[in-house]
Parts: C-alpha cells; structure tokens; sequence
C-alpha cells in the first residue's frame, strides 16, 4: 500500500480549501479567485539534503518548516501577506510514508500560522536525495511592496533582531518577520528590504546594488547574537556574514523605534564597516554555492 | 568566475518583465499587477534525472523545454492561459554554466510560444542528479476552467491526438495543447478534462474518481500512434497504458468535431474498455513511482 497515490489521498485529506482558493491540489492546476484590487507576489525557494539540511540530524518536520518559513520569510522582506504555496518534492526511493507526512505536517503547520494554504503539489521519487521545493503566493494587502530597488542616499540602515550563529539551530526554527515587516510598512515609509538568508554582507549588497547606492554599517551598532558568541571566531564576523538569520534589513528614513539602527546610505557603492573610526570595504562573506 | 552569482546574471539578463510583471526576479519576489476579472491557476511540476530525462543521452535544451512544456501541458487541461512560470534547479556540483544556460534557454523558448514569462526562481548546488522544478501561474482569461470532476453520465470521451510510444522520442518534444484547449471551451460546451501524463487509463480514472462516474471505452475506437507500432507487445496496450502523450482527454455532450471520439461516460465507476463485444475493467496501468 506503500504507493505514490496513497500518500496523495493522505496529503488530499490534509487540505481543505477555502477562498481564495475556488479548485484545491486535486486538479490539475489549482483555481484561486482574483484577489480584488491588489498586486500579487510569486517566489520560489527550495531546500537540499546536504546543503540546507542534513536529512541524519534533522527530522522531516524541522525539514517542513525551514522549506516553508523561508518562503514566507520571502513574503515578509516584501512586507506582502501570503496566500498559498505548492510543495514539490523529490524523494529518495524507499522512503517511509510517515517520513513524508511528518514533512507535509512541517510545511502546513508554518503556513497556517499565517493564514498560507497549500493548494497544490507534485511527488517525485528517484535514487538521490531529498529536496523540497516550496512556491508562494503573496497579495500586497493593502501595502505597496517594498522592493530591493528603493533605498536612498541619507537613509538609516536598520535589522530587525540579532544577528550570526544561526547554524547552532535557528536556521531550522526561524519565525519568519511578517507581522514586523507589515507593522513597520504600515507605520513608516520603507524604501527597500531584504530577508537576510544569505549573510547580512551579501544580502545588503543586494540592496545596494538595485539601489545604486553605497551603506555604511557601525560596527558597535550591528546586534550580535548569543550564538554568534558560541562559535569560534570572530562574533561580529559572524553576525556580519553569517546566514540564514531570517531577520529582515531595511532602508528608511531615520526615526523607526521598532527596528535596530546599524548604518546609513551613502553616495557611491557597496557595503562599508566603520570601526575603530576607520572605513573598510566589508568583504562579502555569507552563503554562496560555488560550482 | 564560474560561481552561482554570475549565473544569476545571466539569467537575469534573460528576462525583461513586462505586464502584467511589475518586478521582476531580482527581488525577494516577482510582483504582478492584478490580471482583472479573472481567476488564478497554479501549479508545480518537477523532473528528475533517472526519473523523467536521462542527463546522459538528452540534453540540457531538450530537459528544459520538456519541464516547462509539462507544465504548460497542466494549463491547456484547464483551458487556460499561461502567463508566468517560476523555475527552480537543483545542480550538480561542477555543472558547466553553458549547460545551465541551454537548460533555461529551453524553458524560456518553450514558455515563449505561449506568451509566457519566466519571473523568477531558485538556484541549489549539491552532490547529487539534477532535479528541475516549474511552478506555473495561469489566467482563466474569458474561458471557466475545466476541471475533472465535471463529467456527467451520457457525455463522450474524446482524446486530442494518437496515443501511445512516447517513450520513442515524444516524451521530450510534445507540443502542449493549450490553443486546441481553449478552442474546444470556446467553441463546446467541455464538462472535464485532464491532460494525459500518467497514461489514458490512469489519468481517465481520476475524471471518473472526480467526477464520480465510469467510462467505456470502445477498443476500435483508440487512435493508435505509429511509435506504439514500433515497441514491442501490443501497441493498443500502448495506447492505452503510456505515459507522457500529453495529448487531453475529455469528458463533453457528443458532437465535437476537432477531437477523437473514443467511449462514453456511464454510471458506475472506474474505466472498462469493450473489445469483440465483451467489456472488462481496465486495469490501471501508466506512469506510478513506488517507494
């Protein structure tokens, strides 16, 4: 009874859907109604055994819920409201149903924290390892998203919590910062933001670049956290390059008081650290795939 | 220079968003206007290496083209229009950028036909196969969507084109339907559809399951492609039990010209096929992973 179609009555009997959605994962394509007069965001993300995870330490659940909260992290550096994902997966031959369900349970019990259906989906099942592929569907919800592209020469820098260390454990147990990202969209005028998955480094030379604008970060100012100090090395390092911290980083005008302060815009390009009263190029550290 | 980033670039320098895109890739997600008075669809599909291609024989255009037409093959089921698609990979380490390029060359030639735009994606590295996954955003665009459930007892089955063989070549070079789709729904009045991955017999049985009716089939009646001829065993076996035709399978009132007649909706459940006078239960044969 171990079959594929098996576990897709499973993963069935565990969606019910409601509006928006109109046609649930049953079809093939799922119907959403049109959203009315707002914008809608799409983004994909996927997670690998070996790379994002390690299938020998972590459970499936834990697994479910990084797959899913990255993307709804997606959502939150938009400042948009999720609607509905689609779950892919590849899975290695011999794999346990329950193994499966576990995951499915992960990733549907990180999305109904926000409201998220999972709508739709597609089983695969071959001689390697598992990946995970998650696709979200956002609506703006009444908040213009804030995109990379908007930060401007005198903005203050800002993140939204501690930084570094995140792979003692928080890469997996992350939540991710919508109901922040909307208060602070909502209240203040943001020009650009970013989830922080690839080091804060990386990530704010993101927003530099779709920018064309330079940041210089204070080096006393940047937030380090508890497990970045666990770690050999450097904390600053860590808090600077490390990632998967899921924290957002945002351009705005001066005066947001539910956001940490770490730097300023500036004319030119690239990300700076000031310290010690000395302007450095900061190196881009943080997480990148080499092939 | 052979890094992920640089990659991205490229890709990026493939895409020029236009309505109803906003931004496009190089944010956290693509934004999209509201596409008006009309519904959404969305879907996932996925190809593996050893699974749906094999890396060593097909190449990289030929993959490409064959994942993202899988998907756009999910729109013409419907009878609805593409609009955008999302793409995300899993890559072997050491891969050869110029072989990712051809592998996204052949989802963007393939989208393109349809007028379909590639908004974003994901780029993974690991020490394992290629895994490619498409996510699909489709608009009802003037026509209801079709779905499987909506087959009623008296209606005829008809089949979009010869079936059988795709093994031989076709699996990788079909051309989605998605214009004889929303010719049929302009034109008649469709109660179900499906595209046919899995094979007649098992993609019939989910309109039946869906639909909550059986179907008879009438042998004489299956159009038989010539690749079926060319394998060995009985090619309406073929015919009936392949996967990967992508030909639609349909469930509407008698009279349709432009398809293939080829059995009818009963009470009852469940596919049966009449041969020589006699109708026995087809068995469920076609595309199923185990694990």
């Amino acid at each position: 009874m171990n079959r594929e179609f098996d576990l897709i009555d499973w993963i069935r009997s565990q969606q019910s859907a409601r509006r928006p959605v109109l046609v649930p994962a049953s079809d093939d394509l799922a119907v959403l109604e049109n959203p009315g007069d707002e914008q809608m965001l799409l983004g994909v993300d996927q997670v690998l055994d070996g790379v994002h995870f390690d299938s020998s330490r972590h459970s499936p659940w834990e697994i479910g819920q990084k797959v899913m909260n990255r993307n709804l992290s997606d959502c939150a550096a938009m400042a948009c409201l999720p609607v509905a994902a689609l779950v892919s997966w590849a899975l290695p031959r011999g794999t346990d149903p329950d193994y499966v369900k576990q995951l499915y349970t992960g990733m549907k019990q990180a999305a109904e924290v926000f409201g998220c259906q999972i709508i739709g989906g597609d089983t695969g099942v071959w001689d390697q390892k598992l990946a995970v592929t998650v696709t979200i569907l956002g609506r703006s919800g009444g908040v213009t998203p804030v995109c990379r592209s908007g930060a401007r020469v005198g903005d203050t820098i800002y993140v939204t919590g501690p930084l570094g260390g995140s792979i003692l454990g928080r890469h997996l147990r992350f939540v991710p910062r919508i109901h922040h990202a909307r208060h602070l969209a909502t209240k203040y005028k943001l020009h650009a933001m970013i989830d922080i998955s690839d080091g804060l480094s990386r990530d704010l030379a993101h927003i530099c670049r779709e920018s064309k604008v330079g940041v210089v970060l204070e080096a006393p100012l940047i937030p380090i956290h508890d497990d970045a100090r666990q770690l050999p090395g450097d904390p600053l390092m860590h808090a600077l390059h490390d990632g998967e911290d899921h924290e957002l980083c945002l351009a705005a005008p001066d005066g947001i008081q539910e956001a940490i302060r770490i730097g300023t815009v500036v004319e030119g390009s690239g990300v700076w650290l000031k310290q010690n009263g000395r302007c450095h190029p900061l190196e881009k550290g943080g997480f990148e795939h080499v092939f």
